[in-house]
């Protein structure tokens, strides 16, 4: 069983220096787990176009789908398209449907600094949104996403289900086992279910429970396995809860 | 003026399968901006040994201080330090201050699950933690946090003085301008004054302005020059704060 794998390329400085708190990378996050997508890779890299050019060559190389946000606006700080030209190593050219547009929406206040919002990677496809004032941009497996959050996530809704595929499955056991004790059997475990992915992850904060043990997998068979032989290496008087 | 660089390494099948929202990046970009250290890079990769490998190989190269976060418990999915091993190509030895201490602690319940955690790459340096339980553990500029954001705070901050630099000096002006009208002004702006970043960011969910531009330097003197400049370039009666 396949499953596309993705990555989110976050480009601004406004990140990195804590200006702005990222809400992009969080809120594409769930949508790609809901869809069943699995993220692989985050990179929040600076507004500059050698450092979106060598991100986007590595994750669109590597992943089946790559969303990227911010760094698409008029100013200086725009280098997003720059960056995903030099990374194919095409040029930018105008294009004409997004002109045609920009001259119509702008009328006869449209100039040159409005216009170059047409400069675009060769290549690019245009991909209809007919609830926005835009289209959004792809170049090949590399969809162009804006930074402000509202229109990450109005643009990203809009296309949302043409990567739906088959849902991942998951429980959570909740117990008061220690890690350490669990340890050597958990691996065990792990290896004897290799299409179930688990998680072990402990907690100080609250006595509820110490440690949360995570299952998931996109084949439901293989889940209940993993799950039967997860339960039988967990102290029954342990177990808090299994979700 | 040299500004040292930062990068954030989160290790984590939970964060990017939004099991768990990152409070650990967050909590560190704050840290290091108001430490003066500039953050260039944040990635996210998966509980793998060769994505870990590949990630501090390249992260550890390019910037001054790398700080990972995540997999470092005693279970199959805690790979950070077999990473690190890897990506320096040394092998995991035993630790004899960390084996003597986890004997000390946990006593006669001590075995080779506890023993395990001393194993860490040759040449790891223990950095003394006198507020916490264990040292922390750094290999060359790579220093090694743990996920939970209890813990990966409390041991940042025992260590945080330590990377304290001259602080960025800040300002910010909010106006009605639109940001096609300012774009080529602004580009000329930052294009004068080198050593100041400057960003444009353009505000739709609330009326009071339009855009944000943001301006940052090491050199005060600069960023007056830079503010006065870009102060020369806005209409005053579009103009809402400056902060």
């Amino acid at each position: 069983m396949s499953v596309p794998t993705a990555a989110i390329l976050v480009i601004g400085d406004e990140i990195l220096s804590g200006k702005t708190e990222d809400q992009n990378a969080r809120f594409l996050i769930r949508e790609l787990r809901e869809l069943g997508v699995a993220l692989k890779r985050i990179h929040v890299v600076p507004d500059e176009i050698e450092d979106v050019a060598a991100a986007v060559r590595e994750l669109s190389a590597r992943f089946v789908h790559v969303f990227t946000s911010g760094g698409v606006g008029p100013t200086h700080d725009d280098v997003t398209l720059l960056g995903i030209a030099r990374a194919f190593d095409v040029p930018i050219v105008r294009h004409p449907e997004l002109a045609a547009r920009l001259k119509t929406h702008f009328g006869v206040d449209a100039d040159e600094s409005h216009l170059r919002m047409a400069d675009v990677p060769e290549g690019a496809e245009l991909i209809a949104q007919p609830d926005t004032r835009w289209p959004m941009l792809a170049v090949r497996n590399v969809y162009i996403l804006p930074g402000v959050p509202e229109l990450f996530r109005k643009k990203f809704l809009a296309i949302r289900e043409r990567f739906r595929v088959a849902p991942f499955f998951t429980r959570a056991f909740f117990t008061h086992e220690d890690e350490f004790d669990i340890a050597a059997a958990l691996t065990a475990v792990a290896a004897a279910h290799p299409l179930v992915a688990i998680g072990s992850y402990p907690n100080f904060s609250t006595p509820d429970y110490r440690v949360k043990l995570t299952l998931e997998s996109k084949d439901p068979a293989a889940l209940e396995a993993a799950a039967t032989a997860l339960r039988a290496i967990l102290s029954p008087e342990k177990l808090v809860r299994v979700e």
